[in-house]
């Protein structure tokens, strides 16, 4: 493991979500305005974003258990493992979402229904291609 | 930062790509075999994953630059900031793919087309939702 594998949160998410009881189980494009809130120092990567335009999020689960490998899956009660399901629960506990960008000012992007806990760390937003 | 953010490889990643030179622009789902290479001691993680299945993949794209925030586009040749663009070079270089699973023996997942080095980084699998 060089030093190289470590993350550097590129800002943080703002949620409706103060606890992981109330975050919903999915993302929902149709659900409350959350704001990926980019630091301050990096504003410039954000050239070329535009409202309407999808992205991807990529955020750190931080509250997650990660040495559980299988636990029973929230559709169909059966044991899966973790690399079969979304949970949070993973080894590396990033969440991936795909979501429209609803506004765009200074450095803080609007997406509608993320997941996710309020101040949850942001890692990565790429623009989202066809398929995903 | 807390240690919590550092990442562990779950495995790694087999292509026909020795230099960077050699690796292809983009995923390729009709491109040659990548392999998989899950950590022995994570395989139970793989339960409930099928050939066929489309999985989401990320990876850690090592040779990054990780303080570049702008770069001309490879498609408009416009200047754009990394958050608008596809490439390796970002503060968290976390690369994603999504592709069906051509085959499963034992911990290794057979995919089509992935467009990183030989002996990449794997950090996580999972099944892609509709729309991803």
């Amino acid at each position: 493991m060089t030093p190289q594998t470590t993350l550097k949160p590129i800002g943080e998410i703002v949620t409706p979500y103060k606890v992981l009881a109330d975050c919903p189980r999915n993302i929902d494009p149709n659900g409350p305005p959350c704001e990926l809130v980019l630091r301050g120092d990096l504003r410039d990567g954000l050239l070329g974003l535009a409202t309407g335009q999808r992205i991807l999020i990529l955020y750190w689960l931080e509250h997650a258990e990660r040495s559980v490998l299988r636990q029973n899956s929230r559709r169909t009660g059966e044991l899966a493992g973790v690399f079969a399901l979304r949970t949070p629960n993973r080894p590396n506990p990033i969440g991936v979402a795909v979501l429209p960008i609803e506004q765009i000012i200074d450095s803080v992007i609007t997406v509608r229904g993320l997941d996710c806990l309020d101040g949850t760390p942001l890692l990565d937003i790429k623009p989202a291609m066809s398929g995903e």
